[in-house]
């Protein structure tokens, strides 16, 4: 067939930091997804685009044309307000399991697709696997189905939403390309446009620990999402939240649970509980509920009965005992003081060394491994206190963890600096 | 093997505006040419390069690393200076064709492996070839022995040279990244290198028939080349000239070879004899020779010997009748008047369109077509007198042709202003 427009043009557009086209933008995604693109001409394109940008027009356009490569989602025939949560990634962020239960007592459907961990942040779906018996494959029947009788489903994404998404990020991954915020921003939307959820509320993580180290540029990519979610009709909001320090006093798959079905029993971390409540408040009001009081629905169990119905209709026991590591090591303050700093990118890449990670997607994870903390920035400590527990099934790994979390910990004689707000800025 | 460094690693270097090792750079050509690189990476480290730039010792070491993917040749057993010419590529330019012989008059031996013409500058080459016989290609061997006996050669580069750079290039053609500095100067300056010329002028185009439109580009990568040639030792020094207006009164191929022979018979267009002696006197400077008179060369003779031999030795007949095209058309003047423009790219394209290039490297060329211009910039015309004659074997190419002449020709009620300097300025 004649092609409506030639690649190397396309490149020389954007090389030479020109704007291109709607057609342009169509042609592009749909050339590559059928091979008319080669990836070489597909790689210069992404890293022109992470060096010389695009405007808004273009990144709706090419998040629109990602969408069209696939199916799309329809929860309409639900009869109630959908709302769904993407988070861009921590150490420690367990967030999406208490979360969807407790916002699905309200009367909103939370369609929650989500992915597996690679490198040092933690997939949600890696997590609900240590419960016995768990299923994260559903088909679109099933989700809608479960959406519709227990309100809340966490899953694995199907493959047919943004295939085009699916052949970038693969070479973005091996390109150098991942980083521009115009692909990141308009890879996560295309995702979540498609799935079909009515509101989305997004958290954008800024931190050691984080994707985004630079506050900058986190706010960018949430402002930037933001405004691709408006114009798809999904009404959407971004938090910026810290990530310099974990999420919680777990970083792995089964003790994450553990600690999500503490917040869910109305206990659970602080922090873990205080950015709960916050994202459901937001899922919440931009799905168009009033009046609701999504910390009680954790303390009075309301929110604790949806999770053991969401576990139970994918397969799962949730009062089944969790695996748990076969091997254990302690480390211990090397000094009294006040804990100051425990970086989240340390303690992530120790918890994936442990094993609850994954250096390549093929690899098994380790349910039982991770880390456990025992204090958190703010805490008094004392010389020979244990800090921090280190868990794996192959304590071969034992040395690793600990080079990786050599220099994560800061002891000062006091409490050196106001302590970092754990929700930094809201963007709607 | 485990590599000794990663794509993805030496890309976002390059990304995020560093600067690459020497040892990176030369695992990097290594990796390409053995393919443990794969093209998207490259494709990808081009663009970044091309939007980043390299420093002086990264592209010296980029242009070391491509000569050692092959074969150098050595042309010391001849016991005399050896001198080469390259110029970056413009319309109407023949000069080697009459430029290698007079070089060759005064004891200096001119090795000159050339290319074919893609796109609308002709190849020298594609020209040679109009002449009934003439052979391109030629064993080391042979090249060597006809420099000893004729002392100038002008042929196809062979396949051993710089062999990473034959595949960077196909990868640069068809991802936008042609136009980076650091790539063009160091793939010129890799083959001219390898080629083991002792010293080498650089006649860099600057204008609308050259690649480089613009004079501070243009200036850019001749410093470039220069600074690499010295840094191989190799004496080289570069000429800026323009290209906005052809050179001579011939574009094609055969036609070109026409003109050249006026040239060695001490005739030929001013603008033609001007740089080919220029260059004939630096190539003679840089080789050590001093006290030559090239003009004289021209005017008597011992040029256009040396021209007949050269081409007899590579079995041409330089007595042979050349082609002719079978069919022509003539462009006629529209005004009275000074005319002050005859645009290059305009009459490149017009020749390319009529036959003389190709549109791609499989394509054949016609030896008889081309343009003859009867009138350069400066010239006072008349309405009705014939300004250009269009020549080619399938005149259906000639309504194209026309269409790209359509705004070429500017004709003013009287001189303008100054004519461009042919020699924009000499850097060494």
């Amino acid at each position: 067939m004649t092609e409506a427009f030639d690649a190397v043009d396309i490149i020389r557009i954007k090389r030479d930091h020109g704007t291109l086209s709607p057609e342009q933008i169509d042609w592009t995604i749909d050339a590559y997804t059928r091979g008319a693109i080669a990836d070489e001409q597909m790689a210069a394109l992404n890293m022109a685009i992470l060096l010389n940008g695009m405007d808004r027009a273009e990144i709706s356009r090419w998040t629109a044309a990602m969408i069209a490569s696939g199916e799309r989602m329809d929860f309409s025939s639900l009869g109630r307000p959908t709302s769904d949560k993407h988070s861009t990634g921590g150490v420690g962020d367990k967030i999406t399991l208490p979360l969807a239960p407790l916002v699905a007592v309200f009367g909103v459907a939370v369609p929650q697709l989500s992915g597996r961990g690679l490198g040092h942040t933690g997939g949600t779906l890696d997590k609900l696997e240590s419960i016995p018996g768990w299923q994260a494959y559903l088909s679109n029947e099933d989700m809608l189905r479960q959406l519709a009788e227990v309100g809340a489903v966490i899953c694995a994404a199907g493959t047919g939403l943004a295939p085009a998404d699916k052949k970038l990020y693969a070479l973005r991954d091996v390109t150098g390309t991942v980083e521009a915020i115009p692909l990141i921003a308009s890879s996560i939307m295309s995702k979540k446009i498609a799935e079909g959820t009515g509101s989305l509320v997004l958290d954008v993580k800024v931190g050691s620990g984080a994707f985004m180290k630079d506050e900058a540029r986190a706010r960018e990519l949430a402002e930037t999402m933001v405004a691709l979610g408006k114009d798809a009709g999904v009404n959407t909001v971004a938090l910026l939240t810290d990530m310099n320090t974990p999420l919680g006093l777990t970083a792995g798959n089964a003790i994450e649970v553990e600690e999500s079905v503490e917040v869910l029993a109305g206990g659970g971390p602080s922090d873990v509980v205080e950015l709960t409540v916050r994202l459901a408040e937001e899922m919440l009001a931009c799905a168009g509920v009033r009046d609701a009081d999504p910390a009680a629905a954790l303390r009075d169990g309301r929110a604790m009965d949806v999770w053991n119905r969401m576990i139970e209709a994918q397969g799962g026991n949730p009062r089944a005992a969790l695996p748990v590591a076969k091997e254990s090591e302690v480390i211990l303050a090397p000094a009294d003081g006040v804990l100051v700093g425990l970086d989240a990118l340390a303690v992530g890449v120790a918890a994936w060394r442990l094993g609850a990670g994954r250096a390549r997607k093929e690899d098994q994870v380790q349910a039982g491994a991770g880390v456990r903390m025992h204090a958190k920035p703010g805490a008094t400590v004392r010389a020979g206190e244990p800090l921090m527990t280190l868990l794996t099934d192959t304590p071969d790994r034992f040395e690793r963890a600990r080079e990786a979390l050599a220099e994560a910990v800061v002891i000062a004689p006091e409490e050196s600096r106001p302590a970092q707000q754990l929700i930094i800025d809201r963007i709607a």
